[in-house]
């Protein structure tokens, strides 16, 4: 099946640097994706140089005369940035020339500009982010990272059927097991928020296995496929994550700076280290989904290089391929449906 | 100067195999040290065996005929086990012949009994639970990690000043660096309750440095000394550390574990590796202060070995030669003058 996918070329800290050789390497990978890279059509022509005649069908260069900057203010970036190649990259979703978007650049600027282009499903107010991380189970997948801050039981519950619409599709799995965050597995821990959500979980034909804690997101005592939280929580979560996983990785990396010695033995050691490096690099944990757009937007990280990039790219290869807004549509229409009927 | 701490002896997953052990280096590391070891008189008798006449002077045992399980509820625990070793542990700082109380035992019994036996400074409604993490500059203070699920913005600025007094004490720093946990930095972020905060935190004499994200409580781009938060993103936020601390310590081993080769390079490696781990060493973290009581009292992880509840009976002593609790009183009561008088 073949797929195309916009690629907001200029966004992340890094642009064409990442995104173009991410896009070439993709298409190496698979004979049947067809990329149009949006931006500065000079900077992009040179960067592709002889790539582009080797990909002459598979590779278009759309035009786009402006960049939403990293810390720009979303509202200033919607309303003054109508030719960035964020928003040209969006536009080509909406008007059916790409399946799918993938962009490094400022989220709420994306998510804003996404939500004002491309629409939410009815009922659904903002997209909520998914995305996996890596576990001692191999993955788990979490939302809501960061988009709505304070949410009601009936969002967080909108957020496990979307969720799970999309981990069934990506891990092909008929009933993910879904957890709703909390600070103790017992029914009486825990806020109103979450108490109320489970009750909904609970009524509803969601495999749901109840309250998990913060360390099932990586390491719990049980898999869990997908965990349902706000976007405050999830959010610093998944920073405090990022941030114990870097204080690891600087404090392993001076232990074999430390002398002579210890630098030969990193040496000796590398292969090891760096098959440990692989189990948990978060560069293939890359790509964020939002949920609830009537298109498909992927989320790079900012600063992803291109292995991080390619990653990205091929979720939203994968989430074309599964059909995964139809599918979402599907379930929200059908739960809009019964209620409106009950 | 001398001090008397009364140790729940029968507390935690182990009890007093890891209790007495480290009830012992403890006392052989401070000759100004004194313990009561609370708990069963005959099991720790014979535990104690030889050890007890070497350190006759400075080692007492109370009896308590009961033990709080780790599961049991607060409120059951609080009516039913009146003679516990936890309650008895923390009925001699309520007596004044303890200057403190640790227990490796069940978190909300613990604080519903350290609650009801010491009471809570005037205007505090429960204790805030604070804890020490590695950092990439050392370590960070923050609270609340689990104790106040649903927080106003008055309730975050008084933990961020009783955090304030222990940090200033713990790492004899007249001015700690005080950021509001967020999930950015940028002011417009977050929700009611943070924006409302930091508006107070702002007014204050507090060296408020802003909104900080949860990479900070590790590694953040500067170093924070204490990071106030409500105890659900708190707790989440710990656990997240927790579960993806274990993860990279199960890859590593992993890695190391896979074949001959790398299991030899493992062992050629293990200097390095271990001062590796001694870095992020959990246990010598261990021991958390619930804030905002009239007394101290320190909690254990419950899964801790001797020497992570050595680390718990140490930072004991320090609050005690720090006089932490009259200096915390006194700023809360300077608090509630300034407010009647405003």
């Amino acid at each position: 099946m073949s797929c195309t996918i916009s690629i907001d070329a200029m966004g992340g800290d890094v642009g064409i640097d990442v995104t173009v050789p991410a896009s070439i390497a993709c298409l190496k990978a698979n004979p049947n994706l067809k990329l149009i890279l949006v931006g500065d059509e000079n900077q992009l022509q040179a960067k592709l140089a002889s790539t582009l005649s080797e990909f002459a069908d598979r590779i278009m260069i759309q035009h786009a005369s402006q960049k939403v900057e990293m810390d720009e203010s979303p509202s200033k970036a919607l309303k003054n940035k109508k030719d960035s190649s964020m928003r040209v990259a969006i536009n080509l979703v909406r008007d059916g020339k790409a399946d799918a978007c993938v962009s490094a650049g400022n989220t709420g600027a994306l998510m804003a500009t996404a939500r004002f282009v491309l629409k939410m499903l009815p009922g659904i107010d903002r997209p909520a982010i998914l995305s996996s991380l890596p576990s001692i189970y191999g993955h788990t997948h979490a939302l809501d990272l960061g988009a709505n801050v304070d949410c009601s039981a009936k969002q967080l519950f909108e957020f496990a059927l979307m969720g799970n619409e999309l981990v069934k599709a990506l891990d092909n799995i008929e009933h993910p097991k879904v957890g709703l965050l909390n600070i103790g597995s017992e029914a009486v821990k825990g806020n109103k928020q979450v108490k109320d959500t489970a009750k909904l979980l609970e009524d509803s034909k969601l495999n749901y296995i109840g309250f998990v804690e913060g360390n099932s997101l990586n390491a719990g005592s049980e898999k869990v496929d997908l965990i349902v939280t706000d976007g405050f929580v999830g959010n610093v979560a998944l920073k405090s994550i990022e941030g114990v996983a870097k204080m690891f990785g600087i404090a392993l990396k001076e232990a074999f700076a430390k002398n002579l010695l210890t630098k030969c033995l990193g040496i000796i050691a590398y292969p090891v280290l760096k098959s440990f490096k692989q189990k948990v690099d978060p560069r293939l944990y890359n790509g964020a989904s939002f949920l609830g757009l009537r298109g498909l937007v992927i989320k790079s990280h900012g600063g992803a290089d291109a292995l991080a990039f390619e990653t990205a790219i091929h979720l939203a290869e994968v989430e074309i391929t599964q059909d995964v807004i139809r599918k979402i549509s599907d379930k929200m229409a059908d739960i809009l449906t019964s209620r409106e009927n009950a």
